[in-house]
């Protein structure tokens, strides 16, 4: 097994970032192919240096452990050869995707002969502040270096050992590579105050996104002057209209609630208008009942279906990310819209109906990154849209809005070419 | 004459953003006929109106005169009715620019059969901020509803009167049209804490997009929580390499730095090859003679031209905006590349060499909104790009970069249409 010399360098926040930084200028102009065959080195060294990873990883379960961390927290720090394959796997399709660096958007030539060109570069250093999931350091390591960027990784507090051994090995692959070494900076330090200043580095990062919690989220959201990639709180809905077709709908729900609970394309609210869940009650209790799912409902609700604890403001506002769902019963569209523009995130969306105007009303009018007629809300997702690999589903209006995949870490630049054209 | 019901309606900041928020969900249903309509009806009347606004106008230029605000400020601030004539022109230009809503960018079918659209939609309110310029009022407004978004309006103190009487109008305009008078919001107050309750309004603004100065760009930046655009700081360079065509060299000169001095995409620093410089002193010093340009510039400059003041760091940083410029001497296109990237605000940036692979170096180092070889920088420019009215020149990496037209105001969304798909 390889030693390796501690991550922990004698740096602040903003040396790092600095360094990012000027890394990112070499790495900017790296071809397809040299950045591929980094990628390539660091899933071998990665595979290679499994054990040394696996033996820091086990610090980080042992304090979890001490401190009593949930199962599910456990289950997310846990890593095991087989992830450290999945890790290095992940970068081999991210060699697979388009670079997105050069391509020419658009480009004419005006009426003096000036060339214009749309070119797309990439956006520069990225920011990324994270929570106690070790994946995160090596997908989005390769998706930064892919695009021609560097990272600055903030990563939770709780997989320190695992995340510093995981760059510890990058770096080490690296160094054979065309990549700088220094366009993967890893704030070792725990302390808040380290990620505080990353918020304000505006002279040095490009943008900062933050993946985990919504705590986390708005912290950074109301916090940075730095541009931010919101990604990721999925508070869906599902609207089951009067004229919804019954198999569909039942589908589409066990689909949304329980395939996977704790993802953010999971939907958390059935919206049921008051006809259709009259007619179908039956077949709804039995759904929940076949999987034990836990109803908080409206007054309408309690009365239709058996067994609704009274829903408050926190089961409307909120996402359960578990087996548990928010039932509201109304009259129309307008009302169903209504609801979802209060209390969604507007990150994914549905509607189900046979009725054409009602499914136009819907899509029209709800605010949402995705909205769907027919279908569930599981398909906000990179790979399922077939984007590959994802950093994240945006779920603000500006840059990216949805599933955000290469093209989202890039910017454009003009790039004029003349004969001493003057205006 | 006409006369208006004052636009100070007794709502706070708060209760206007809602209202257009309210106004923008039906505004962004509307067809490209009835915005054009409604647009066209605001230009008629706005001429019809020219003598109340000229009128109310005169108020600003008074208290103007009483505070000895400077003849540009005031310029700025003076509206004749040719002035008036110009908005109500480019209004109508605006209605002949291609409305970018409900354009598919993209669309394809799963293998399940969902079809998948991306498909253009308003971003949703645009909060508006800006300085002494009443035509940005306009200019704003037209391009914020013909791209169906609602817009939340704050002028400067100095200019109160002008906009308010000009918000007027085009409410009265509104009134027999489609678009709801509400979806512009005029905040009448001039004290400076209606702006910042606009900074963190996010559950209703979804952009703010600041005009005028560097100070209120980056004070909206730093206290903006809702995503800001920012835009037009330009501190321009023009690099003239060793292989510079001396011609081509002092036409781009002349025309970047005096056509407009005072606009964003001036040069306000040239960047010297110290060979080229002193082949060609003479031809340069006449150049600056001839349209009394001050000149500020490094040891090596004083030494190679003529009345030349040392340059501070200020002269390095900022923009004169005025027949003034700083001059640096260097030996090779690194160097100049490190200069734009310690001083430069990535807005506009140009090299004037007949060496290609020099000229190569450039373009991609060189990180800016628009890069030129051997052009003036005085093309980044949405009408001399041909895009049309612009809402600004992008400095930022985020969204949107250089000039923004009509699609910057806009975001996209994911139109799933299915039938009955699960994953």
């Amino acid at each position: 097994m390889s030693t390796f010399n501690s991550t922990t360098k004698p740096l602040n926040v903003k040396d790092q970032a600095k360094l990012a930084q000027k890394a990112s200028k070499k790495l900017a102009l790296l071809t397809e192919k040299e950045k591929n065959e980094a990628l390539l080195v660091i899933a071998d060294v990665l595979e290679k240096e499994s054990d040394f990873i696996l033996n820091e990883n086990k610090k980080d379960l042992v304090n979890g452990e001490e401190k009593g961390f949930s199962d599910a927290l456990m289950d997310r720090l846990r890593l095991t050869s087989a992830r450290v394959k999945e890790f290095a796997d992940g970068l081999r399709e991210v060699v697979e995707l388009q670079d997105p660096v050069g391509e020419i958007l658009s480009g004419w030539t005006l009426d003096n002969g000036l060339k214009v060109e749309q070119v797309r570069v990439p956006l520069g250093v990225i920011g990324m502040i994270y929570e106690a999931r070790p994946n995160v350091t090596v997908d989005a390591t390769g998706l930064a270096l892919k695009s021609g960027n560097a990272i600055v990784l903030k990563g939770g507090s709780n997989a320190i050992h695992s995340n510093s051994a995981i760059v510890s090995v990058i770096h080490k692959a690296l160094a054979d590579t065309k990549i700088p070494e220094d366009a993967v900076q890893f704030i070792a330090s725990t302390d808040r105050e380290a990620a505080g200043q990353l918020f304000t580095m505006k002279e040095h990062i490009d943008v900062l996104i933050p993946r985990g919690g919504g705590t986390l989220i708005q912290t950074v959201v109301e916090n940075a002057t730095v541009p931010v990639l919101e990604t990721g709180v999925g508070n869906c809905h599902i609207y089951v209209d009067q004229f919804a077709d019954v198999e569909k709908a039942l589908e589409i729900l066990e689909n949304a609630k329980t395939d996977r609970p704790a993802v953010c394309n999971a939907a958390e609210t059935f919206i049921f208008h008051e006809a259709w869940l009259e007619k179908n009650k039956d077949r709804v209790a039995a759904l929940f009942d076949k999987h034990g799912i836990e109803v908080h409902g409206d007054e309408n609700a309690g009365e239709i279906l058996p067994d609704v604890i009274p829903a408050t403001e926190k089961d409307w506002a909120e996402e359960y990310l578990s087996l548990a769902v928010a039932v509201k019963v109304i009259g129309s569209v307008e009302e169903a819209v209504a609801h979802i523009e209060r209390y969604g995130t507007k990150h994914s969306e549905a509607v189900v109906t046979e009725d054409a105007e009602t499914a136009l009303t819907f899509l029209n009018a709800v605010d949402a990154a995705a909205v769907y007629h027919n279908a569930s809300t599981r398909f906000t997702d990179g790979s399922a849209l077939g984007f590959g690999a994802e950093i994240g589903i945006s779920t603000q209006k500006l840059h990216a809005r949805g599933p955000m995949g290469l093209p989202a870490l890039t910017t454009i630049k003009y790039r004029m070419t003349g004969d001493g054209q003057i205006r």
